[in-house]
């Protein structure tokens, strides 16, 4: 029975705590929220388990295996650094921390203390994700061309961070976990027109071997877009986060290339053919997610999306960042 | 009555002709194309047009009031330039020219010889572009925030340019019609897959006073979208162009900030309210372009979409292309 | 405070049993299910609340004031009958009873023992039908010309009814709750493939002054759709309830009639304007529809989806089951 | 050469001679029309052909081979029984005839004198429908359970039929193409509103061996919807006629039902799959069309858009008409 403590009662918090109760092999021993709403709403919902308004009591007792951080960014290292020194494993809101410098604090620590790190980047573990996931392992696009994500709407504005570290994670980790390659560098540009951080951002990853990844991210839209482009040699395809039943499409479409005398008269010529929407399985990916950081406690394994995974996602936060305040200049990641 | 030669006779050209036959005030007196094929359509179409294979004998015809140059874009300046020496006005196709000097050459020339000018921006005369405009005067939208253009699809190759020159000069036109300052440095991104000229890429377009703008123009999407959205302090606009009926939506939805003790605290509050589709009025763009530019010429009278307007686009076309070869560096325009 | 037994926890009670928890002034004394299954499933989400597998313990309680019935329609009439004679006030899931006869006993039963009974037509009180129903009384419309509503998908087959009692039920107490007049003749056709039950159906409703309404339902659909047109004189509604955002839109368009000399040469021309998309209120229906209930108890008040609003509903039913053995003969109601 | 004559240069005239003249084959040799504005539309766009304004003088040419009949219902059968009468084969817009009686006369005319009847069902050689009848003929949806079709705007009101005889064409016409059976009964109701002729319908068709039929006609709608489902044991497929890209998605959902003991018992399980959008061919229908009547002629074949067939979509309107009459009585065909 692995014991778990979760700081943060905000937004997110309520849905660790209902998918903890509701998995096997683990339970919830103790909420901590610093706010007293939260923490009347997590006592009406959940009666019998205890509620603190000071971490630290979660953090020291003997009775937490665990602990999950779903609280603002900027808080995320000195609460996960409290947990790994009490010997506690961590399960960490995304992104994984304010800098890169703190991410490898605490993969340093939890190295040294013999504890997991998981970083919750919960799109990884939709059904859409892990079935692009299985389409490119199978080869299904061919190779890459390029990755094209639209994450828009009217967003709740964030006091301590920009647009960027607020929705780019969920597609940096995405490509971080579909692509086979690491972005080599990063350009972005955007604007702030409201509270001082950038409201609206274009950010283009430069990969090797002529892939190229671009995210827009979008507090002030009108309307609300999830849609990603995935574009390779031998398909295509689009997956709608927004579409209930349909989400992912896969184009037989594409560009075929003959070389001829002189690349002036090089033919490219179209293919088109038929689409096809493969069924997604219907999981709460959060679920899944949890399920899976239980099972690697147990069997003592790293998860995919450990600390390391939460730095890199970091690292190119931060060079987003750097390439922003110059405009777009190219940052090396 | 206007006389009209038509230069090239492939793609576009046969929409030239068949709108300036159905205009009043005005004839095509011949039509001049270098292949065979194209000159065998255009008598089958219109069996009592003269053909030439040899543009000269247009330029040079007394009986030839104006030229239009519907060919590719590295033959403009010399055939625009030609046309003009020899007293004839120029209706040429986007881009403008292949270099800001060429266009500057042909304005002058123009300028010299009292002749007009006009560049094929017919996306300025489409029903959502005249609505949004009028929309933007009466201050509908408020103070800008951005434009945001997405308009990508399988599309046709060109051998002597890149996705930007190709896609990416309707919507510069658009927002140097639609916005009342210049942009002031362009950063851009994107990649060359097929063929050695940009397959994809994305241009961010920096104005004065926060207005940001941003172009993502694609060849290899498996699916079409012609999508801008353009964000205002009181309302924020969709337009749809792949939509039949209701191509622009205006949302009554925005941010309020209101100002408290210190950045941190700013308090951003949503507003979301109705939205509203008004009608788009349904007139084929080309002919109303073409009667603008006849009118035009009987008055004297430079046309918005001038010579000074083409260049403009090329200007920032040339800075996009710039940015593009480092990789997002800034360019100022 | 109102004390209500709740019978029946499968699909639908669970929402009855958690809005009423919600709810100020009432409280929820005791649930019942004949399955065990469904009693654990409800100890297990409301502990402190005792669950019984024989209905009788909560009819005779002196501490129940109100029983909810949320079972399969067969049962409806029993179980209403049971707890209006023990002198409680009743919420009966739609639709109403199996027949006619069942539902005039109850509102006679009611109307001896001066208790409330609401039938359950939810949608009555969600954002999107309130709306249109303010959009009706202002007369933005105009005279109403047809309701034509689309209901189908791939649905849970019922055992002891048809997708009209199914399904239908839904629309015709909206068009009776809409509609000023009373339908005077029902048309049904439709047929079953599966297991004895019609399956697919579709009812015309003759209202007077040329009104007429149209219902398609359809268990066996391979899309969901929830689309209602609503043409009037004036202006026309879609309602798409399964759009996340704009679910109502009105089109400022119609038809204009010009009566000339003779009917042959009647002049009807299009008119065709803006669109609109309202706003519309984002509460939870059942919410909305249980406080009212028990506000229509304490003030001693019937509400508008009575028993009478629920017979009606049965009697169209009916009429429609009628018409369908007869493959489209028309049915008075 | 087959020389052909056309008659009613209105609104469908325009396509049919532009579509005659681009055949391989064929000639106009002439076309009339009464209306004087449509003579000389047709004569600035087709300067070198013959325009009269007496249908006779193309009857009686001995240069003339087949006619083309495209004007209003109510002339159909003078002008058809003329141009037999002549010798000539005939082409007739839809529907075929303003009665069956007409059509039976037509039909025996023609097999008499040995010519052609085509009547203009151009529906049936579309992308999609072909494609829709080569899954059928292969199987791909198992047995057939419905057909229901949506297909209606904002339409032109027609002064000498309602809205079945003028939109239902199309959908009894791919019924009757697609469907190995014919239509047993039929049941339709609707309404006028305006100029005494139905401008709303629905009608059903039953079909042997539990196969239905429906299809929604509506002259006043404020969306434009050409859509429809077609349901089969194994698959289902959904027909988008507005769809650019994608018009066809045949769906791997469904029901199985395993019988048990009883039917209360039967067990309906659920089947939810893959989607699938085939590739439809991009052809101008009436273009295939006319170059298979032209076949059929040389080839002395009876077209399966014979004659025959168009009198059995006119036997089907006129047994709508009759229900219509009747609210919904079913008429047998």
């Amino acid at each position: 029975m692995l014991r778990f403590g979760v700081i943060g009662y905000g937004y997110w918090g309520p849905n660790i705590v209902r998918n903890l109760r509701a998995l096997e092999g683990c339970q919830v021993v103790g909420v901590c929220d610093q706010s007293a709403a939260c923490r009347k709403r997590m006592q009406g919902s959940h009666p019998g388990i205890p509620v603190y308004s000071d971490y630290k009591e979660l953090m020291t007792s003997p009775d937490v295996d665990a602990i999950a951080v779903i609280t603002p960014v900027w808080t995320h290292y000195e609460l996960a650094k409290a947990a790994l020194e009490n010997g506690k494993h961590v399960f960490v809101e995304k992104p994984f921390t304010s800098n890169s410098a703190q991410g490898e604090a605490l993969i340093n620590l939890a190295e040294q203390k013999k504890l997991q790190i998981m970083v919750d980047h919960t799109f990884l573990f939709t059904g859409a994700v892990r079935k692009i996931q299985k389409l490119l392992a199978e080869g299904t696009l061919g190779k890459l061309y390029y990755y094209d994500s639209t994450r828009v709407n009217l967003g709740l504005f964030q006091h301590d961070c920009n647009v960027v570290w607020d929705l780019a994670p969920h597609d940096l980790s995405i490509m971080n976990h579909l692509l086979h390659e690491d972005a080599e560098a990063i350009s972005a540009t955007g604007q702030s027109h409201l509270n001082g951080h950038e409201d609206i951002a274009f950010i283009t990853a430069y990969y090797p071997d002529k892939m190229i990844a671009h995210v827009n991210v979008n507090w002030i839209s009108p309307v609300k877009v999830r849609t990603t482009l995935i574009g390779g040699e031998k398909k295509m395809l689009v997956w709608n986060d927004l579409e209930a039943d349909e989400k992912l499409k896969i184009y037989d479409k594409g560009v075929d290339v003959k070389s001829q005398e002189g690349v002036y008269n090089l033919l490219v010529s179209y293919r088109s053919g038929d689409m096809w929407a493969p069924q997604v399985e219907q999981v709460e990916a959060l679920r899944l997610e949890l399920q899976y950081f239980v099972d690697c406690i147990k069997k003592n394994e790293k998860p995919f999306n450990n600390g390391c995974a939460g730095l890199k996602v970091v690292r190119m936060l931060e060079a987003a960042n750097k390439s922003l305040a110059k405009r777009g200049e190219l940052v090396y990641v």
